[in-house]
């Protein structure tokens, strides 16, 4: 269906109705001039916001729209997971260009709020409205967090160990199948007028290419981590294992190594490396978008973070001098360079 | 300066610069994963969003980049006031194509934290990235409200009198002139080659332009409505008068009549009058854009509204039958459609 027969009103009515969970702590949610909201006096407010655009966050020729809503959502859930807090509320903006269908919008919702709905977490608000060009969606998330339990990017100390959630670099490794896969799919169009949707998929590219569309946020352990008092220091891996490890390092005002072995690589990638174009390692190291927890912890605190059996892996340390080193083999010892996605550049 | 030499890092230490007050209850702002807040313990959290799209919400040929920062600000500051809350925090994305300088990005901060500054209001966090063809933001604005001075658009009653501050239609008249003197400089250009960006504005025509691009948002008569507890239900003037009146209607489950005649029009509006299109009432009941607020009260509580000294005036009352009219004249009532600005149709 069109949006323009559906309307503005149509369009916001259809969008409370997917998300009409009733949630301790709203007091108003969509239809007001703003969302009524409480958070429990012993608690602190987390806010952060995120913005996708068509084009360049997203290619609507290698994603569903069910895909899109989870992620965007994964985006945010997993910076309130970084910060040890427990998502609560989400405003989501969307500024929507003439050639998407009502339908793709609403797939849009039920994948954004299905992630959401996994964590208690509410659609309190948003925006809608026309775009020219591209699809653009903006979702600020707010969540709570104990005063004590609140972890940051600031506080890694020297002699810290330098743990990581989970496996990195599938969601780069299946960006770029998804990219192939795209790429000749248009060719066999161009050559033949039709290019057939299915193709026949490996499951170790599979499962890349879904960690990439709809990757976890990981919001328990980060929760798990904070509440245990584990970790000094903790960020999610958005941009890169090398660039996210530099914000941690600067605002910490610390340097830190880490071993190029230890870095935990999924079977499926391992599987996959005779048909990617790099080894593992830089996908890990520059790819991002794996939302897994990086974080320091002191040696001391290692055996409560064992307790926890969150799957996490020691992969180096944080040192005294300000820079980031990476250590392959037994003695080839190489400066690292933030390496991760940056707008603009 | 080209936002490629700068970075994204670069950019976002920028916009950190320009806004570094400190504000009481932010206890972490840019530069982590999430904002670290504090809303206090017998206040509710107001949230709310905002999309602005270039070419859709803004032409960047009518507007300069401060006054874009500044109604951005507005714009939200407003739907804080309209709920009786007091503003806060702020987070704000912005999607940047590649036509736009550093400075343009530099002078939208600018003229956003100005408008906040004036209302204590701090940036705690966004995002920043790059966009393929349109400027794009996204702000969100977080309050506080006390329990008992929340003013929602559902609790207008039968007999409630119908406020409005200010003036309306201004701003819709403003965009209207700066649409006529756009084509004109394009013309003039298209035939001369050049076209110069002077031209002589009468000061009427210059206060509704003022109007269109650096709107007042009532945030202190809002909280004075609030306070003194005078207002049923409340609403922003954002979409024009008849949609902005129809949603207090539809969410108190109520009618209204307005006159016409008691409207409130600025002298600049009366007296632009015969260089416009439409009559001033046109403009009120479906320009938009005024951020003014329209609230209803109880006859009763009229005398403690006069005496708060705000500009507001008596322009109607609430009804049972659920539909809303507007009499023009003794006896001219006609009914009266929601025609302000819907998105997709």
């Amino acid at each position: 269906m069109e949006l323009s027969k559906l309307g503005e009103f149509g369009l916001i009515h259809k969008i409370k109705q997917l998300s009409s969970r009733k949630t301790p702590g709203m007091v108003l949610g969509i239809g007001d001039d703003a969302a009524v909201l409480t958070i429990p006096s012993h608690a602190l407010l987390l806010a952060t916001t995120d913005m996708l655009i068509e084009g360049v966050h997203f290619d609507l020729a290698m994603t569903d729209f069910y895909s899109l809503g989870w992620k965007s959502a994964a985006a945010n859930l997993s910076d309130i997971a970084a910060m040890g807090g427990r998502p609560r509320f989400c405003l989501t903006s969307i500024g929507i260009p003439p050639h998407i269908a009502v339908e793709q919008i609403t797939e849009f919702y039920r994948g954004f709020d299905a992630l959401l709905s996994k964590h208690k977490t509410m659609l309190a608000g948003g925006d809608t409205c026309s775009s020219l060009h591209d699809l653009n969606i903006s979702v600020t998330l707010l969540g709570e967090v104990e005063q004590k339990r609140v972890v940051t990017r600031g506080n890694a100390k020297v002699g810290d160990r330098l743990f990581v959630t989970g496996t990195l670099g599938d969601s780069a490794a299946g960006l770029e199948i998804l990219n192939n896969r795209t790429r000749t799919l248009r060719m066999k169009r161009k050559r033949s007028g039709h290019g057939s949707e299915t193709s026949n998929v490996p499951s170790m590219f599979a499962s890349l290419i879904e960690k990439h569309l709809r990757p976890i946020p990981r919001v328990d352990w980060g929760r798990g981590i904070s509440h245990a008092g584990c970790a000094t220091a903790m960020i999610d891996v958005s941009d890169g294992l090398s660039s996210d490890l530099s914000h941690i390092c600067e605002q910490s005002s610390v340097g830190a190594l880490i071993h190029a072995g230890k870095i935990p690589f999924s079977p499926s990638l391992l599987g996959a490396k005779n048909f990617l174009k790099r080894p593992p390692l830089d996908y890990a190291l520059s790819g991002g978008e794996d939302y897994e927890l990086l974080f320091t912890v002191q040696p001391a605190k290692i055996k409560k973070l064992r307790a926890l059996k969150i799957p996490a892996t020691e992969i180096g340390e944080i040192t005294r001098a300000r820079k980031l080193y990476i250590v392959n083999g037994m003695s080839n010892k190489k400066q690292l360079k933030p390496t991760g996605y940056n707008h603009f550049v």
